[in-house]
């Protein structure tokens, strides 16, 4: 199903010959139209351009075309097509720390004067030093206990802002590219693509879940209410006579490893048919998608590409693949190859 | 906009005058013809027809005309059109107890010879003696405490098939129907009006949400992903190898009261437009949609209808509602009155 050569090809070789006869302006007119034909089509043939011509690419088209295919023996309700992706480092770049860490370390530095007691407390202390590697050993738990008690304490309209207005200016500490564009273009093309294919996708990350919303449907066309993530306690209340909701300082829910079909089922009520994920914090979720009945699609994206991006795996603190990689073959989960597999890893700039 | 007579005068009025030339056959064919041209026109015109022609109904028709208005002072985009619906006395009818109690109670009587301590302690006791005034005065709450109870230590899966099997073949004790079938026929028109103006109806219920999810898509059209409700607790984890989501004793939400603005936040994350409700239970809910800015709809059902259905309100302890009648006129909350603004109640019997 996939052609065989780029879209430039169909332009050489038929246009010439199909204008032959006519004047210049029709030429024109019409290379302009036939133009048009073989862009739509090409467009319709490369539903994941940024993604290599190997095998795995070839086992996400399959399964999509198996599961649309109406009356086919894989065929799944259009109701039933959920997808789900995790955020840090399948959809984003999560190196050389996760964004919210590097939000929540902008964070503290902008409250501490409020706060003298964060100066020998950790992971405040860490924070404040710019002590990475401690903060990292802790994981997205050191990460989220951090944002826990920095982000309460305000309603979750004001949250909004502050991670909006952050998001606008803050910059990738490697590239200098806003955070926002540090997202996996083939990533954002699979979207595009099971979205045409009637899936619904939804965001399931360890990261808090109201640090993902404000942007989510405009950086990934994946609305509020399709992400799932980490959270505190929050708290219906007048505040001057204005119903607000106040976030406090107490943790909710924390959707990481087991608690991602947790966080699945709480918001969902449905298994996903199909699983996006990069780092054994993932595993549960694959697990549980991929063993429900009928075709399932697990995928684990291997970060091996140290020249375009980052290469770590099983000896990472961040977004660690130990178990996954052992496990994939004989789970039939795939495994991208971020350097074999992507043409292309991030949106051009614009 | 809406028309003056009903579909049947068109019908008495066009077709023998427009068929009169024709030939018999020819006759038959067009009268269907016609007969399709002026049903689908009467559908089209009359998007509420169990609703009466009045203030309410007009109230709703036009908040929906102002908010789909493209270029109107009041349009909202189709992705922020959220509509939340109580569900308990608001879509379908909570007397003379809510349906999950009647569900619980066939769940205590059949799991009791295990419990023998269910005897002597509340509100088992009430359960098995068949005390339902005990059983109501504690509200919500107490029926949640015994599903939680009684529902735990299984899987979601095995849940699902339960509450399936017993809506099945459970019937209403006063009327005989099928529970599904004591679903207020006009809620289901008003469903169906929003959603062909593209708005997102989610169900924000006190009742427990895995009790909702396994019948919600087929008698309302809405998929378990758009049901909130009160939940226990639970874990994933390998029951003789296979990936389970397990049920545990304790709870983890109560979407009740103020419970609900943070049970709509926590799913959906944004601000909804249109609330209904019955109880003061829904007061929140109403307030918290009804105090954002721009067009907003706040409606309140009325019980007053004691020939057709129930009639409680101030002094009932199912869904009562006292306080939102009093702030209703203030607020500019639509109160519908079960009596005067619904042509039907239930649908007709199959």
């Amino acid at each position: 199903m996939t052609p065989k050569y780029p879209c430039f090809v169909h332009f050489g070789v038929t246009l010439p010959t199909t204008n032959r006869k006519l004047s210049s302006p029709m030429r024109t007119r019409h290379s302009v139209a036939w133009a048009l034909v073989f862009l739509l089509h090409a467009a319709a043939q490369t539903p994941l351009p940024s993604w290599g011509e190997g095998p795995s690419r070839k086992a996400i088209v399959h399964f999509v075309e198996e599961v649309t295919r109406d009356n086919g023996p894989q065929f799944v309700p259009p109701a039933e097509r959920i997808a789900v992706f995790d955020n840090d480092g399948t959809l984003w770049c999560e190196q050389p720390m996760y964004v919210q860490l590097a939000f929540a370390l902008d964070r503290v530095k902008a409250l501490a004067p409020g706060h003298p007691e964060w100066k020998t407390k950790a992971p405040f202390h860490a924070a404040l030093t710019g002590d990475l590697k401690a903060l990292a050993s802790g994981g997205e738990h050191a990460l989220i206990e951090l944002v826990m008690a920095t982000h309460a304490g305000m309603t979750t309209e004001e949250f909004n802002i502050v991670v909006k207005d952050w998001m606008a200016t803050a910059r990738h500490p490697k590239t200098g590219r806003l955070y926002t564009e540090m997202v996996y273009q083939p990533m954002l093309e699979l979207l595009t693509y099971l979205r045409e294919h009637g899936f619904k996708p939804y965001i399931v990350s360890g990261g808090g879940i109201e640090f993902m919303r404000p942007w989510s449907e405009r950086v990934y066309g994946i609305p509020p209410e399709q992400v799932i993530g980490s959270s505190i306690k929050t708290k219906y209340e007048l505040l001057g006579g204005k119903p607000s909701i106040v976030r406090l300082p107490e943790l909710n829910f924390i959707d990481d490893k087991s608690g991602k079909p947790v966080g699945i089922q709480q918001y969902i009520g449905r298994r996903p048919i199909a699983a996006f994920g990069n780092s054994d914090g993932d595993f549960q979720m694959l697990e549980w998608t991929t063993s429900g009945s009928g075709a399932r699609l697990g995928v684990l994206v291997h970060h091996d590409d140290a020249v375009r991006e980052f290469a770590y795996d099983r000896h990472s603190s961040i977004g660690r693949l130990d178990r996954g990689l052992d496990e994939a073959p004989k789970r039939n989960w795939l495994v991208v190859s971020m350097k074999e597999d992507w043409n292309q890893i991030f949106p051009i700039s614009k």
